[in-house]
């Protein structure tokens, strides 16, 4: 049984910021010890020491919205359960939650199935499914309790993309009840697709056609919309509800009053959201088609100062990645209309690294990064306290930072399976030095040094 | 010609009052001019004088939603337009909007026609049309070119009875947007219908059957929702839009801020959320069915309060009272489930005298009283300033209240034909003395002196 | 008696806007009439007839905010009444309402005496006065009654200018519910002057002296922050209150909660603040000096935007113009040390021709334009319906204004008597052609034909 | 050196609840160790091993409002260092912070000398110092600094209280601004003292002297009107401002908006505004002088709720107590005259119990009960990660809670020297078993065990 010990760095939880060693034995953590202690000593003269000292010791990134070789009709996006989690590794994320979707006409339990196939023996990291829903009726219900058995916790609802995944507000408030009771979470993507479809196709009629009208179809009104309206629905439900990559400052205004009716509401926003903007969808040559994803990254600046602040004071929960990628010739198949792009970001290596930019920027403390980027994920999708903390029990799932080694994102270096990067140039203060996964170490200094069957899947409990 | 001169009272208006002689001439007011003037005493020479002292002479009040000999499957509203009209004029209401309704399959040309034969020579007061949509397609639009062109310039759309009357938000969308673009204007009838449904069933199969939990299956949350929801797209559609029968707090909130960020959106409430709650709809033996209209009246009595400082800051716009009267036989249709009790209450007769309630408790000025009752009706709804004034140019319709003189509501006098009132013994500190239609004095004393055929339609033009 | 007919105009009130004539005999107006009346045929007959056509008719404008020969300490504003009212009048303003200001250790008795034999015999158009207060005690107290029994029914209080007018929160809660008992109105100039003196004192020591550190030292936080302070004194008074010169959006924003609370507030904004800017301080060669006044005009272009917006949906009841004239070498005491830059723009002039820009721009309509220069100041200061609107009975204050006839502003060609003007070069879309002051042409085409004492002192009674 | 093992038990901290052993040596928390493992084994053999099962083991409450031996004059508050620390000790809180007074004419350096002196050698549980301050001037400025260095590292400031302890709004900012840069915190009581004073003396002249109307002049308008303007001072500071003792939701509406505009407010509320209200001021012969505390317990029932909602959407951080106890010969002062009942509710026994109740009935989570007792305590008064949390590293100072064993509240039976209890007879859930202290066992089943002065003083860092 291999015995570790994380000697002489700060160790970075949620609530706190420690000098302590982490001690971990097989694949748990024993103890977060005193340094200059007995205990510790006892434990290092049996253990591989790694020394952190002037590094941050924080536990491994979750990231909770991810679409490893996913079809979006007529394409898959770019990486595989092995490639994507691979570059998570590299990234300091141990543990990603990606999307089952079923087949037209399939049901979620055969979702759930074709997922574990494809993603069994395939990662690098832990893994566990959320389910999309569509079609739902009684037969849904059913396997919905079967899936909470199963430890997939989290159903995801969609008031966009009508004739795909579009569900009627009478549905998603029984699909929320339902999920209240049997102690699931509903996940919602919450822009109004019915009005934006119009809009959008109105944009193509009149021969509005470049990457940058995928933004200008899809106003924050209609994300604002749509999160008051699953508000109401879980204030009437009394049932919790998640909001997906929210976008825009309107929209997380929407999530704060809901809060302060006392609905349990929280929400996800997403990197490209805090860096991105209207500027880079407007560029040329069809590089915009880089950054189409939806909700869309938006035009004003307001957003991302409105975002950080709610990062900060809570009406944000978490940061995921919405990670979906897809190389320039698939995001070609829009070249002449920008509804045939396709939809989605790379971004699941970088996340932790970027976030921890909004603390030097002075947006979050160190103790908000690491709980945004993973304690609350943990809590909120029923990891927790497997996951998501550095703490006695808790698996040992543990990154080294360095604080003071800069990374610049390119193409050329990063290990996502895809030929261009959204942040292309973008140098970041901080970057992972060491990642454990479980008590090994799977990335060190840059180089992969795990399996790529490495990743468990994750059963999960109740969200909290 | 007929001249009339009523003199001696004090002329309000919705933005002032003054001591002022009202000079008729035919149907028409041709000066409001100073008493003590060479000018009155001329015209009052060859014109009947009307005695107003100690008394206000306003202008005749406009309901701008009544629903006369109106099919509600399986049955009918009692009033016809000939009872309800004389109804009317007793309470000083010298005008009424009413809703054609399509049949099923039918266009909104179509119903415009039936209801021309429904009203045509049988009204008392003067009227006009608003349509009802559902089935909204190409020809929809176009027909709502033409109608606008015969003076029917409003479209009242559904968030609530889904199969019914219900819209998707897609064709909300884009009738606001046509609406806004051939200047008409868009009603909402704004709760969330497909929820409450799935509320309303579950109740139903519980064996919850009663009249109060029509309106417990019809939370606040749900009206706050669809009235959020629609402001937010004639936010993007540019629109303006207006919202009848507001009945709560959270939703005159939305409707506020919708406002504060330059939403042309208005509101208009109803005698019976300002007067009637839950403990009504919980009186026994059936009585409670006697409230049952939507929205519901509802449990807090902070709701009351809410709406009356609404109406008085302006985040109300007007007074209507969806009148909509059924007799009990009718309502006993739902003796067994309070799903199928026909929905609405009687109150086109009492509205003016109503909201003078609220002059003497100091919710309200007495121009604003005015303003709610028939300014702001006629000038949302294209009738300003032929209606809604006492000034030079305008019909003479003109009302002649007595401040002194109060009115005891009872079924066993009023004039709506319906065998109960839902305000029977309500007290109210004034009364209608007189009323003139185009110069016609109507009613006097309680006595209707008009004829049944008096009114006239209304071809109305684009509101403001 | 003179008697005049306006005809051929569109006549526009607050609340309406007809084809009507307006019918003068003497001072006051004896009626509005239908044109194609037999009533103003033969008025016609015997009176002077003004063609209007193609114009609009409008009650004279009401500035409720001018400074005339008022000492600032070491200096004088230079409109003296008969300057200031002159130029008023070109600008078809018809009564102005000025500060009376008491003498270190005077009474506000004396002050309205001492104002009384300035501008007795010396106004061009009609006056009142506000009072402003200091110093408060018992005596005040009872003076206050006196004052509201000779007419003077409004008291300025201050949270700035500590030392000199600034009350503390006691003094201003005890005058605000006495106001109220005896009916009269407190106005408040609420910026919190004791933080800003800090900052003012601690920019000069740092050598900041340039005028746009005058604005830069007064923050809209500040401002707001008076604003909520005197809306809650006048929530627990259960007093009105009225804010004058309100600047800011974030300002603005608490005027608009507590009218949602139910307090009795409303406030005033000025064309600076809707006009001018944080570059305009910022001119070069001491120009900036021009735009100093307090509040500051301010840096956010959402200012401008959202005052608009308040003054179209009733947030901001009024525009008055502050003016507050002083030459170049008087500004220029200031050249030093921007403290020293005597406080104020001139105004009085342009106000009712600016505010028609708005209804251009679609920010306002006609009727909501006469309401906040004219009808709802009027109403406020207890001048209604004497003043404010053309109807029957009230003082024959009209102008001819004409919406196709621009003007530019210059001081080459303005009236007040001031060396610069702060929008000089503005060109303005529509203008006044003739000016009436109860019944007498004192404006005609440019040419003052009225006299420099036609002006009369207005009692007015409490404000609504 | 003695070495504890607390094991069986869920150690329960602000981010997570686990199944381990706390393992204690000397006065420090060495390790918290899963309980499975050789390092708890090895460690145990040695170590006295305190069973822990069925129960929570939580980080030592911290009280950062309390007043030992306080002078209010005439009197004083009638528990002394050591009662009042005993009495702590008994309730579960291991660290309280008092407030160190400058006497009239005083410094702030003299008055923690003073404090200092009272509290040495007198405490059963550690104890930090806040200064109040008034008479500020360029000395205190300068001790502030000193005070800063010595571990004072928080200054409390008033807007109630005119004559004593008020301040001014400039020094209000000027202090904020110094705090904020030599690191330290403002705290404020936010009531706008001068109003209610008026408020006050006016009840008092009309005869209306029960102690009722301590609440009824002190209306919660004029809490949120000084939340609102210390968040405004705060934000043109730049500085950090802490509200104590929020009583009410008008005044948790101003923090919320603040925060949201980015400001850093937090702010505490206490166990009397959580669970007392107006009918407990009512209670007939001078009962209800019992509950006279500033700010006032309060009418509305929607307080309780908001507050609790508050607590656990992080609108407000903290819970403290305000205790200062008064006996009832000491409140019969006020006998006559409620402004001279001495203020203040004896809490410090029982907050950590107390605010357990709300995890119970659904408001909180155990770790939020914990965090807002304790580790957000520590942090913001600069005590983290040293106390707050249990942690390798931390003071030993934990709590065995007992969830199941009830605690009625009575005077009987309670520790605290005062001769009633405010909440006599309330019955709480579960309750405390064991404290230790830095490792020393000092309350055990009710008995306390430690020693007068086994407290010690704690130099405190900048907060976060």
């Amino acid at each position: 049984m291999t015995r570790t010990a994380i000697t002489g760095g700060l160790v970075v939880n949620a609530s706190d910021s420690l000098r302590a060693a982490v001690l971990i034995d097989g694949e748990t953590i024993v103890a977060v010890a005193h340094e200059d202690s007995d205990l510790v000593r006892r434990f290092c003269e049996d253990a591989e020491v790694v020394d952190a000292t002037g590094k941050y010791v924080i536990p491994g990134g979750i990231d909770a919205h991810t679409h490893m070789e996913a079809g979006q009709d007529p394409t898959t996006s770019s990486d595989t359960f092995e490639t994507g989690t691979i570059a998570a590794a590299h990234g300091g994320t141990t543990t990603i939650l990606d999307f089952a979707a079923p087949l037209v006409g399939g049901s979620v339990l055969g979702a759930v199935e074709r997922y574990h196939d494809k993603a069994n023996g395939s990662c690098a990291v832990d893994y566990g499914f959320h389910v999309m829903t569509r079609d739902v009726d009684a037969t849904t219900f059913a396997e919905m309790s079967m899936l909470v058995d199963q430890g997939v916790t989290s159903f995801k609802m969609f008031t966009a993309y009508p004739g795909q995944w579009y569900s009627t507000d009478d549905t998603i408030f029984r699909v929320m009840r339902h999920a209240g009771e049997i102690g699931a979470l509903v996940m919602m993507h919450a822009e109004n697709g019915l009005v934006i479809d119009v809009l959008r196709d109105e944009a193509a009629l009149r021969g509005d056609t470049a990457p940058v009208w995928h933004s200008l179809t899809r106003p924050e009104a209609l994300e604002a919309e749509a999160v008051h309206r699953v508000a109401r629905l879980a204030e009437v439900a009394g049932a919790p509800v998640y909001i997906v990559h929210l976008s825009s400052a309107p929209a997380l205004e929407e999530v704060e009053r809901a809060r302060r009716r006392g609905v349990r509401i929280s929400a996800e926003t997403c990197p490209q959201y805090l860096f991105l903007g209207l500027e880079d969808l407007r560029k040329p040559d069809f590089v915009g088609s880089q950054f189409v994803c939806s909700p869309p990254v938006r035009h004003e600046a307001h957003n991302h100062h409105a975002l950080w602040r709610g990062l900060a004071t809570g009406g944000l929960a978490t940061v995921a990645t919405d990670h979906c990628p897809f190389c320039m010739h698939q995001k070609e198949l829009g070249l002449a209309d920008f509804r045939a792009i396709p939809n989605g970001v790379p971004g699941v290596e970088h996340r932790v690294e970027q976030i921890y930019e909004g603390v030097v920027q002075g947006h979050l403390t160190l103790n908000r990064w690491v709980e945004v980027c993973s304690t609350q994920v943990a809590k909120t999708f029923g990891l927790h306290p497997r996951k998501g903390l550095l703490a006695a029990g808790a698996d040992a799932d543990v990154v080294v930072f360095d604080p003071n080694r800069p990374r610049t994102i390119s193409a050329q270096t990063h290990h996502m399976n895809v030929d261009y990067s959204a942040y292309e140039g973008q140098t970041l203060p901080g970057s992972v030095v060491t990642t454990f996964l479980r008590g090994k170490k799977i990335v060190d200094d840059g180089q992969f040094c795990g399996t790529r069957s490495g990743g468990a899947f994750l059963k999960r409990s109740v969200g909290s």
